[in-house]
């Protein structure tokens, strides 16, 4: 996959050479480490939250098709494999040669792992990057970090040292902090640091009564602060998961240009603050990477759902995206097919883009593998200081 | 138009017979039975609500280009024919004629059609197939239905029971309903089932004083509801005009990812939901059909309306919606022209679609002549059980 | 650049004459008199309220690299010059000569140049004009004129005759007036016309504390629904900065669908309304233009910014814009390179979308060459009476 067979359309040597440069991965999720049986292998391919409706099958999506084109031949399978001959194939190889084949094709120099509430069935950052062959290094999930805190604080006063504590120990040994807020709350929310009795008063309330999901207004505030002031004195980045996801999201909500107060409240802190994923509001999160200098935005997870796709959202995304503000991730999960369709379309899709230019006479083939290379893995190792 | 020149690439045959094999037509309206004037003609061309200021023509319109270059020939002139030409030729042949010759070289073989507050002067659902030469079944508008409920309930109490009846008996002679809620009160709306004293409190008023469109939230919700429960034991869809439409709708409102709700309290049920149009929120759409397994799209009128833009539509559609939950449907109203250039259009915009994942090794002609087909018909047959 | 340079695509002779033929810009900002720094022109260059992030360069954006590919000939270098030898060359030259350079390469034949707070180191209009070879009027500023108004106006009850006077005044001099309000309050106001009574205390208030901006939604109807009137009886349209524009600006606001309201009550008094820049929401933009016969639509800024992606937009507007309803706009200010790109990628990005639609044989040469005229300049010269 690393081989020109990845690009679709002819370029200059030393932009291919770019485009098949080893990337860094800097957002992405553990994969499972058991076999699958299909109907688990289809829930884990997109992100619907339930079956197929009869006589239908989540093979019949942009991503299915990518999985059955450039995966089964990964796997010793005729491109367009069948559904059932390609998971036959897997169960046959088993998940770890699996992973490691998949991963291991995907053509990635690093890693930069999501913890999160996966559970035990996720391969852990240093498993991914043993299984990639690839350096690894672990992403906070603060709404994690504070659902521990959330079960063991001794008082509301104790959550706030408590948090500050714990997300300044996990940040330590991390290469970022993440959050999931717009899954809990939307995003256009008061962007203001909450006072301190306001949060005592929450979290009270909060350790009383420990819901399994943090949906507090004033909690959630104050976690995103907290995570602000740790990301400022590691400094780490903190980044947003928005635009779509899964099915219980508020899809309206999504919006990055919603958070554009946070972000002005942030600015002048210096934290740099990436946006994941975006799809389809890529546009309006490559207009906050142009005008705001502490923000940055990848397709992530829109790269393997939409597959042949992605051309077009590259495309759109780079109508007014600076180039160091870019980023790949392939926002991968679950399956290691995610990962390598991630960077597998994100080659093809900056590729198309850089031909266009280039037989347009708009850029010089310097220009356009200078920007291959700071998009694929340049800006990640400045924002991650890796 | 059923033949090669329809289809803008070269295409395997598989293909391509797979686009030119005759459609499901899911989503359309009545076309005018009498003889048109120009300034009728061209009200009915696009969706805006007035003339064309002065000095202009609604011809010079996406859809203005495509009637002159694709209807034309049909009816006997050359390509591209001027506005003036056209409508004296279409005058000459007479509206029966015009509409025998445009909707029988659409290709359709079975209109579903919508019914609605359109008068005497649209060709009703029998109409519509035998001057198409095709099966046809008739859609319920549940506001139309509402309205003649609110003229002759007895009581608010009475209200309830005869809507159910009403549109429990139209729905028995029919292959689904639609409503027009976006057009009146947005899509955002508490998605609740109204009590039933907050019913009968709310239709006790409207019978007092019935208005021509139901606005009240509650008659609004409880309408739905009903619907729901009617669709659900006839087995059939509930549909939403969603997106852009005519100028007295609140465009902002009509995002359908602002249904989420709605839609996640409609999915234990177990009745499938067609967003209709959806345009220039097909992505929402897209989204919404991937995550939801009761939940399915088309593009309708922006098939028509974009013309030739509706290659970049399909695309966008394309990068997320599942293969089997997209439809045909032309979204046509009042003109036969709009029928055609929507059959036409599905055709070359998802030719296209296809023929670049052949292009580009992503697909196979096996699958591409499959989702074709899925699309074009296979998926409609199952939805509405035809 | 008015060469057959300037078009990426063959085209037969009409069409690529057409589209060469000198545009009327109906919407561009003066540029600056003075010689710049490498910061002050990066922080022209581009949307960014500060400096790109170290070890950046506002440079590596969409609009930098088209900088140094079309404008650094028209300085006497070779594409792709690198920042540094543009910038050098560009001193060396002295803004006034590189201004007369660049504004006469556009190929612009009457510029309409907003006015507002610029300040004197920004070429008046008839100094625009003269650099760049042209005819050049001036359009009002509303807000600008509010401002003085505040700062001079005796009481609440003069405010508003003042305010008329001096719009009237300033109008009878000029081809049309703007709004910013977008960037003020948002664009989905209230639209109803306030009362006397409600505008005389809301004046007494401002009179009282003078405030830099007008914030006060009162006045601001109030200034609206007075340039309303004054638009009328000038026969002049009214123009509204909409979509993306400076980081201070609400994104999400930005819609002009949230006009709805507003350009529904002006439709009956007839004047015409334009939508400026309109980015990423051109979608809705066009359709508005569509349903309304008042509202005109540019894509503004967003030609020289998304620079070649310029093309998509381009597309995506002429999905659903009537051809009498599109105007070119540079929505050039600060320096003349965005003047030039303006021009020069309306021209590249019409190219590709009318060769698209002539391979596709769906248009004739002959409207596609009557289209370039119209959006060129034909339709500026008609709403603006030149």
């Amino acid at each position: 996959m690393r081989s020109d067979d990845a690009l679709p359309v002819e370029l200059p040597d030393m932009v291919r050479e770019a485009l098949l440069a080893p990337l860094v991965d800097h957002h992405c999720h553990g994969v499972r480490r058991d076999d699958l049986t299909r109907g688990g292998f289809e829930m884990l391919l997109t992100q619907a939250g339930t079956p197929a409706p009869p006589g239908t099958t989540h093979f019949d999506t942009p991503a299915g098709a990518a999985v059955r084109r450039w995966c089964a031949p990964v796997l010793d399978l005729d491109p367009h494999a069948p559904p059932a001959v390609y998971l036959a194939r897997r169960a046959e190889l088993g998940a770890a040669e699996v992973n490691r084949r998949l991963l291991g094709e995907a053509g990635i120099v690093t890693f930069l792992v999501d913890g999160g509430s996966g559970g035990p069935e996720l391969l852990s950052a240093a498993e991914m990057g043993h299984a990639g062959g690839a350096a690894a290094e672990e992403i906070i999930m603060i709404e994690q970090v504070e659902r521990e805190v959330a079960r063991t604080a001794a008082s509301g006063v104790s959550y706030i040292s408590d948090l500050t504590q714990h997300l300044a120990g996990r940040a330590a040994q991390a290469a970022g902090l993440t959050s999931a807020v717009a899954y809990r709350h939307g995003l256009g929310r008061d962007p203001a640091r909450p006072s301190r009795g306001s949060v005592i008063a929450a979290a009270t309330r909060r350790l009383a009564e420990p819901a399994e999901r943090l949906t507090d207004p004033v909690l959630l505030r104050h976690l995103l602060w907290t995570a602000v002031d740790v990301a400022r004195e590691r400094n780490r980045p903190l980044r947003f998961h928005v635009g779509y996801g899964d099915p219980d999201l508020d899809p309206h909500g999504g919006d990055p240009a919603l958070m554009v107060g946070f972000l002005r409240a942030v600015q002048p802190i210096g934290v740099p603050v990436v946006l994941l994923h975006c799809y389809p509001f890529h546009r309006q999160a490559a207009y906050l990477a142009g005008v705001f200098p502490h923000v940055y935005v990848d397709v992530g997870l829109a790269l393997s759902c939409t597959a042949v796709g992605s051309a077009a959202i590259m495309g759109e995304l780079l109508e007014l995206v600076p180039f160091h503000k870019q980023l790949f991730g392939s926002g991968s999960h679950g399956v290691a097919e995610s990962c390598l369709l991630g960077a597998l379309y994100h080659r093809r899709s900056l590729a198309r883009a850089l031909a266009l230019r280039l037989a347009a006479d708009e850029w010089s083939a310097q220009d356009a593998a200078r920007v291959a290379h700071m998009i694929g893995s340049g800006n990640a190792r400045r924002v991650y200081r890796l």
